[in-house]
């Protein structure tokens, strides 16, 4: 099987990741094996340092999607008796809001439209209405529509108002700055197969580790528990059950990739090329973003479907695919539109190309943008 | 990175792979293509085939390692009134065990020694003085040990006392015949990375379909919901969750393998000749296997350390590993054991050429077996 062939996923993860990691997973680990338990060590040690959380933060992997890793995060730091702030604009912020239901914790939902961004100030207002509120949990990038929010800001008001912070960062970390140094920010959440474009399987939590100390037994579930997983992986450098061996070696390769690339700000300024060209190139097709380039991360661009009734979402998908480009569907729920990605091991002409393959699909398909 | 210089793994998976299974992570797949879905669905279609559910199961696929699969059959099938009856013969019991602690769950403890399979009449037994218990979680194949549980008469027992059967089938499934027919047997838990033959990352559990369709709602866990998850996978053919989309190619590519083999007849009877070449290779060096030979599974296999006080695990496992193959540490808490695994894509020559390489390194590291 050759990916020469195969499509270019414009997506938010999986998403196309290099051959050199691809062939990484051409070898079988034993999970007792002391190279590989160096190896998710070393994969843990690189992941904080691209965030800077060198002293005071430590890395737990686990086995699961992106999800996964969130539920945990929630269920191992926050306290039966917490409280949790969820800024709410869009559908990874109103999933945390499910996954605090189901574990029967209190949260305050703060309520915003979904192309509009949290403030510092809307989340002050929060803690000054309610005092129960221990906790703030934020979507850094909302990758139901792309959007940003202000995660430093948020941060220092948390800090302030000593609120323990608890961020998703799913689809930024790796490809936007974030400096946990003095930050406020207590635990961080990411996988391996958005913007560090490894492939999917494993999510990992990086989190302050005098507040990790003290969750011993807090997490109402076992597979879930952070703590456990980081006692476990101190004690016997091993993963507490079985890992998933050839996705950490894919991360492995696709770190070093990362690293000699030049890190988050090579691998940011990559993305910005590649969001630049295809929105300058959508929007020449009559395409409209469907955020304010303020607010636009360059990860994922949602745009306004044609009001033209001969669009259909699923014909489209398919016929851009059958050009090589995989798109993505929207995900937002009053406005109907459809997400292009521009992460993954890709770059501005891969984008190009994209943009001129929906061009010749509009033609074919005899749709009118505007 | 070639397969062919790796050591061949003797544990109970991670496992050696076919080589053709590890290329068919070569490709990325998009988690919304109906390609990839279609793949998702076939797979689980084939897994129910094999312990033959065709009328009455469903195969709800998960993210994560097996244990993930146990605790998310617990906690989507058993009410919160509930009572599990735990047979206890092993490190994996012991953990079902945890789980239900977790989640505060009712459960009554059937203690057993690590050599010793559970009976019938026991079960029997235990639902006769507690009348609350209303399920029992049964671990098919004590990997701790490589101990065989007596699953058909388990099974018998529950259906005809109207309690229900939860089986971590993790290190039996496929390798072991496994008929759900008439069969009391209300789930059914394996993974990707064991007897299949595939990577790891992926559980999945077989359950029948009017149990879970009552069980909406029911788990603390959003992540590890099982009724979540399949009635999305019903309405929009996908994961609820970012697939780990290479390890469910090597997954299908592994099944296409299993099914060439010959299903589970073959592949048992090769585990079975590989065992067999194991074991009697290991008895003509002098070591002796924990279990009777009545209760030992063909899958792994426990040897009793040498006396030797020149007997260290840890040296002569990293020896055995410069010979090429790697074996596995004792998980019993009474006596000094190591084990070593029949699994895997190897055959009985890998088994004698590995008993042939102990030799050598027991004679290298002056060990004296007896
Ligand atoms: C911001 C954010 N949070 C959470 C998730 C969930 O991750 P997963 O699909 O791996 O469970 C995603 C997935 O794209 C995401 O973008
Ligand atoms: C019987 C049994 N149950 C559960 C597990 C746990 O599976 P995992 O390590 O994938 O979480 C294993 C692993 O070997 C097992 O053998």
């Amino acid at each position: 099987m050759n990916s020469a062939n195969d499509p270019i996923l414009l997506t938010p993860g999986p998403l196309t990741t290099s051959s050199r990691t691809r062939e990484a997973m051409l070898r079988d680990w034993g999970s007792w094996d002391a190279a590989f338990n160096r190896m998710t060590h070393s994969v843990c040690a690189e992941l904080v340092n691209i965030v800077h959380g060198e002293t005071d933060y430590v890395c737990v992997p686990l086995q699961g999607s992106g999800t996964f890793a969130v539920e945990a995060a929630i269920g191992t730091l926050v306290p039966r008796q917490g409280c949790v702030l969820v800024p709410n604009n869009g559908a990874y912020c109103a999933r945390l809001i499910r996954i605090l239901q189901r574990m029967g914790l209190a949260y305050v939902e703060l309520a915003l439209r979904e192309d509009q961004p949290v403030s510092a100030a809307a989340v002050e207002d929060a803690f000054n209405r309610d005092s129960r509120i221990s906790h703030v949990a934020l979507v850094h990038l909302e990758t139901s529509a792309g959007l940003l929010n202000p995660l430093d800001d948020i941060a220092a008001v948390c800090q302030r108002h000593g609120r323990r912070l608890i961020v998703d960062a799913m689809s930024s970390f790796g490809a936007l700055p974030i400096d946990l140094r003095q930050s406020g920010i207590d635990a961080l959440i990411s996988a391996s197969g958005k913007c560090l474009e490894g492939v999917p399987g494993m999510g990992f939590v990086i989190v302050r580790r005098s507040e990790l100390e003290q969750s011993e037994g807090r997490s109402p579930s076992l597979a879930l528990d952070l703590h456990d997983q980081y006692v476990y992986m101190q004690k016997t450098t091993q993963w507490r059950f079985t890992p998933p061996t050839h996705v950490v070696a894919a991360l492995r390769e696709a770190l070093d990739q990362f690293m000699a690339e030049g890190g988050q700000p090579a691998r940011g300024a990559r993305y910005t090329r590649n969001c630049a060209t295809l929105v300058s190139g959508m929007k020449a097709l009559g395409f409209e973003p469907f955020l304010q380039a303020e607010v636009q991360a360059p990860v994922i661009v949602t745009f306004h479907a044609p009001r033209d009734p001969a669009w259909n979402f699923a014909h489209f998908y398919s016929a851009v695919r059958d050009e090589g480009y995989v798109l993505y569907p929207g995900k937002l729920t009053q406005v109907e539109t459809f997400r292009v990605g521009c992460i993954g091991a890709i770059d501005a002409d891969d984008l190009r190309n994209a943009v001129a393959a929906i061009d010749r699909t509009l033609v074919r398909l005899g749709i009118r943008v505007r």
